[in-house]
């Protein structure tokens, strides 16, 4: 939700007393104060279980760490300065996890769902709602054909679009990771916050951006992720889904410029490994890829049957991420060296971190300027 | 999250084995399936509290029920066989509310973050998502002058809406209650599939749906909200926001008829009291009132100072439902009680049921199609 930026910062300064609307809707306040954010961004997490023996936080990027039990009953830690960003975390009360119900920020997910933490401080990064013309989120819902159900598609247009006008805009497709829903790129990555930023700047061209459902065989959620089976068909569906239903979809109904050089793709994780199956066996339909932190398999001689380096000639970026601490770094690295074994061009880009959304926000906000130049 | 339709069906089956899709990014599998629903609507909610005392589950419009612990100290409850509707509810463990971590479905809200259950079986009920054509749901962000902040804004268009024809579509307001945020009307109300589905039944009339955050004093969410200080500061700047900012940005960005008879108001709980206050105050703008489990404040008098009798040739629709549970039911019986004395035509609406979501989307299915006939 976007109300969390300025609902959050209003309900973490939760007044003790605090009543109900009417009797017949006794909403209880929170009855602790979590997550409660020093102006020197140390952080304290709080969770009431008065039987547990065990209590941990769990934050986006960070080892568990334990909590200490107060005389009530109530759990409490409190970390060191945390980088002014946003985080995801958890509780975990003897083995169970839990969110944090002091704390309306959400992070959705499919298998995951946590809560969201948000450290200020640093209102000039492109995650950050900052004083510029803002774009709108669309979410559209449809059949799709080859999926067999209703799912839902996120479009962000720029500031400024007009439906009506005769300007064509540029189409990023921007792919979320596994277990994650068709919001995490907006609800979590801030990709609309993001681009609104850098298109004020002068950073990043005007640019639509089509964030679809990236579940091409849903059952690889309930199922098992690294099953190759599943794992072909989820890729191979989704990339069928991509030509034949969401681009179609987009350029129907958006003004969208519908030449190569005009579309790009990227994704994180599971949804970075779909950019690059996708996108590299479509260079007709896109001149630009992005993966981030890429869920990247063995045998990439089988996914890419086609790929020489006369893809050079019509790649304008292949744009390859990888944060260092990321277990999939090594995976990516091989990925690279196969590309360069068959003389095809890339951007390798190693940053600081592991498979958090700190790193894809920032990947998001390095690689948009690159694209529709 | 749209999502959570076919999602929460997903995850609900979770196969036993579920493994992480890289080493990096361990994405544990629910440990439990919670909740399971069974074919004739039983409900079995379930949640790992080992050390706990006393675990109830709260499901919306009932009281807490207690839940049985078992041998490992997963805690279980299964229900009678439920209507089929979508239901918020939370765990109770210790007198701490907590989410059921094993379903993504949620509720957002600022005080009372909870989990959504969907017992499924009425697939014609309006608020099911049926293979009709779907509208879309736009999310705005933008600066309010009157709150000094940055805010939300969603706005449903109807199937077939396209922003360069010359059509012109009426517009109905559409205000959430007390702690709710600006997206509980599509998270909670799915008022984007019940419009679509009464549209495409030829019983409401296409038309825009606007759902602003209804907050015209944020504070209130962590003060009293029964001060009526901040109450009545509360309606009056959201009555401001409205006239000067919210409607004239959706004539501006939408092509929305900007007359009086295309212009409606309703809203639920606070919402609906901020219904009342805009509407007949304004009834040069407005031509239609729905008030779904009012907050109406006593005072009347003083929120209505020069409502008369010569309303009648105005209103079209002043439309006053509440459930015969709800607490709200007698203070809403006062207000039709002043209404009728001062000889205003309204229409009262008792529905079964209390202060409840169940409520307030039969109550926006009922409303919608009596507008801009």
């Amino acid at each position: 939700m976007y109300t969390s930026f300025f609902t959050l910062a209003m309900v973490l300064m939760a007044a003790a007393v605090l009543r109900a609307q009417a009797p017949a809707a006794p909403i209880a306040p929170p009855p602790i104060r979590s997550p409660e954010i020093a102006a020197d961004g140390r952080v304290t997490f709080r969770i009431a279980a008065k039987n547990a023996a065990a209590v941990t936080v769990g934050i986006e990027g960070s080892p568990p760490r334990p909590m200490q039990r107060d005389d009530k009953g109530v759990w409490t830690l409190t970390t060191e300065p945390l980088e002014p960003d946003f985080y995801g975390y958890s509780f975990n009360v003897d083995g169970s996890r839990v969110f944090d119900s002091a704390n309306p920020g959400l992070v959705p997910n499919l298998l995951n769902p946590r809560s969201l933490l948000h450290v200020p401080g640093n209102q000039s990064a492109p995650w950050e709602i900052q004083d510029v013309p803002h774009g709108t989120v669309h979410r559209h819902v449809y059949r799709s054909a080859i999926g067999g159900d209703t799912r839902d598609l996120f479009v962000y247009t720029p500031p400024g679009y007009d439906a009506s006008s005769s300007t064509r805009y540029p189409v990023l497709y921007l792919l979320h990771g596994f277990s994650d829903d068709a919001s995490a790129w907006t609800a979590v990555g801030f990709a609309n916050i993001i681009l609104d930023n850098l298109i004020a700047n002068g950073r990043a061209r005007p640019m639509i951006v089509a964030m679809p459902l990236g579940y091409g065989a849903p059952e690889i959620v309930r199922t098992a992720p690294r099953d190759e089976a599943i794992g072909n068909r989820n890729v191979d569906r989704f990339r069928d889904m991509m030509t034949s239903e969401i681009i179609p979809a987009v350029e129907r109904s958006y003004r969208a410029a519908a030449d190569r050089e005009s579309r790009a793709i990227a994704g994180l994780s599971m949804g970075g490994n779909e950019a690059l199956v996708v996108g590299l066996n479509e260079l007709d339909r896109f001149a630009a890829v992005g993966a981030f932190s890429s869920a990247v398999r063995a045998g990439a001689e089988e996914r890419f049957p086609h790929l020489t380096s006369s893809a050079n000639a019509k790649l304008r970026t292949l744009w390859i991420a990888c944060g260092t601490s990321d277990g999939l770094f090594e995976a990516n690295r091989r990925f690279r060296d196969w590309l360069a074994a068959k003389q095809i061009k890339f951007t390798p880009v190693d940053t600081p971190g592991a498979h958090t959304w700190m790193v894809w926000r920032r990947n998001l906000a390095a690689f948009t300027p690159l694209l529709f130049k």
